[in-house]
């Protein structure tokens, strides 16, 4: 009782202290918002006196057609202004995840200011973070125990004449050890860089908690940029050669050139990892499935686990990339004379490239390519690529 | 010119599957802002047809008085409404500078939705990032060249009970060489946490420049979190224990107690490093300035180079903190005895703290205490934090 009332005093005095603190250097008054209750209500809060309109976007509201009939957009939940200005809206009983929001006023998209859990999505926007917590989220968490570390490293990619970041994630341990492990090479999507996996995918806690239960083997992460015009997210830091371009290189192959030439050679010269087939996994989402699908095709004995996220044989025109696919059928008979441990192709049923999974299982079996197939509720999500790193990392290295 | 048009050719194609790519997945319209011309005048665009008033907020602008004679704001500039509900203005030539800067759309604080350099500072806010450059900001970019490496590192804290994170920088050529090197630590203020100064503060970037032009020695930058009762920056990844206090600490004398008890004994049996008193530093900003005070009073044969940033002999009981400072004369005295080869004070001549900088230098000057005094122009700002590390990072280790 007396730790108890002592870190009490202490945590007013701090609270008193910061807040003293923020007035001087001119931070303004802040809400709870968003508030979770215990069984996972959680209400919002936006002080807006002038503004005549306010409402939630939240990536947990459902899509719908646009008046127009062209695409869909997020149902919106309106909010209502009462005292002081301050506009509320409760939502009910979310389910366990981490979910992205903003609130539109009077038309124009923001971010919660009283809530600074930022992330961005690549290229595309950025949101509010609400952690929800519970069963299906409990992946997600920073919690006690063995931590592995997160290395933001520059390398010099001479295919791609650039010196380029990535992201390396080492497992609880490495730095006391003198074990050799295996290497998880994991790909982001299109829009995205080698920050998506280490943020928005939370790789590093997922892979700290499968591996501190058991769950997963200790492994060596991976996390490149996949886009060849780039040298590295642009985003807090300029990076000079800039690049004016978004981001993107689908179907050029030159990523997949490099990721093999280039990254592969600095991670095997660079850390301690077993050097061979069945300690290597490559997987990735969207834009990095189909890098994953064009590395192993034109590379059959560089990975043993192999894992497709949310991308099939997409046909990418209207995209505006060409693919080059007259040597598929070779490739997936060299493939298969391979024969991977595990080839493993993940999408939500939602998913609007799902056609393209259709078509290439199809391709696959007609060739009686042994695959191993995963369908999920949901689209083409970061819930889904959370829960596809979580179940892939378990199935790799073992 | 052949690669050139290749390249160009490739770029569009980028885009374009790329812009069609993010409408299947419901990216928004994207204006271009900010847009800096080549004499540095920036021009600033939101969409907001439904608005009656956007005004933009840059830390470029003075601050004034406010109406009610308590505090002062920022003198906002008025928007303009124009085509399709776009409202536009131009600042004439920005001084090179890395600035933050929010659109008041209807009251409310709102990113610039177009830009997605966005970072935050510590508890205070979420800002749009605008880079001028030129002289005075060409330290902050990523330019070609050896680079360093950063390392997001967990460690256990006996003395706060805690596992903890820090980020540590290693220079260029650190992973290929044998050497051993002097390690710099800097702490940042109140508010912040353990990504204040790889991102705000731009700290890689300014050393990898320093290094690689000779200014600067290799040395190795440990980046700790300075809040005693935080795990680690519980931002984008939710961490248990959560503490829900907002931050804090100061006059604590915890966050120094571990400093020297948990995290220099883990940088020196984990690193390359010199372990001795003429190869560490310590400097750092506000709550941080007054943490390197406290360090080198209590443990004055610990480094021989010391920064004060923004602080001083501060009466911080107007933030609720009580300070100790009954040793201080003796303590003032020691560190004189065990001879530091720079004691180094840097304060903007606006800071809200400059009288306590006047006040520790009256009292060191009672004692014949030797130190180097900087004072810039501007206040509490991190435009001087940059400036005084690049300055510091110049003077130690030689």
């Amino acid at each position: 009782m007396k730790t108890s009332l002592l870190s009490m005093i202490t945590a007013f005095m701090v609270i008193i202290s910061i807040q003293c603190f923020a007035q001087e250097v001119g931070q303004v008054e802040r809400l709870v918002s968003p508030e979770v209750s215990s069984t996972n209500d959680v209400t919002f809060r936006l002080k807006a006196p002038a503004a005549s309109s306010v409402k939630l976007s939240g990536n947990w509201m459902p899509m719908v057609p646009n008046a127009n009939g062209q695409g869909a957009s997020r149902q919106l939940v309106d909010m209502v202004k009462g005292d002081k200005g301050v506009w509320t809206v409760k939502v009910s009983a979310l389910e366990p995840e981490l979910y992205g929001y903003t609130f539109i006023v009077d038309g124009v998209t923001t971010l919660d200011p009283s809530n600074l859990k930022v992330a961005r999505d690549g290229t595309f926007r950025t949101e509010s973070l609400l952690y929800v917590p519970g069963k299906a989220s409990e992946l997600y968490w920073a919690k006690t125990g063995p931590k592995g570390t997160v290395r933001q490293i520059w390398y010099d990619s001479k295919s791609l004449n650039l010196t380029r970041r990535m992201q390396v994630y080492t497992p609880p341990g490495y730095d006391d050890s003198k074990d050799s492990y295996p290497v998880l090479y994991l790909l982001h999507g299109g829009g995205g860089d080698e920050e998506a996996w280490p943020t928005l995918g939370v790789a590093p806690n997922i892979l700290d908690n499968l591996i501190n239960s058991g769950k997963a083997k200790p492994m060596i992460v991976v996390m490149t940029n996949g886009n060849p015009n780039q040298a590295a997210a642009n985003v807090v830091t300029p990076v000079i050669p800039a690049s004016d371009l978004p981001v993107g290189g689908m179907g050029s192959m030159l990523f997949e050139k490099s990721l093999v030439a280039d990254v592969i050679p600095y991670i095997e010269n660079h850390f301690r990892v077993k050097k061979n087939k069945e300690s290597r996994a490559l997987t990735g989402l969207s834009m990095g499935g189909l890098q994953t699908i064009n590395t192993t095709f034109e590379n059959p004995n560089l990975f043993s686990y192999i894992g497709v996220m949310s991308m099939g044989f997409a046909d990418m025109s209207r995209f505006g990339v060409k693919l080059d696919v007259s040597k598929r059928d070779q490739q997936i008979e060299d493939l298969k004379k391979a024969n991977p441990k595990l080839y493993w192709i993940a999408c939500g049923k939602d998913d609007f490239l799902i056609e393209s999974v259709v078509t290439m299982r199809s391709t696959l079996d007609k060739h009686a390519f042994r695959y191993v197939y995963r369908e999920s509720p949901g689209g083409h999500t970061w819930t889904n690529w959370r829960i596809y790193l979580s179940e892939f990392a378990q199935m790799i290295f073992k």
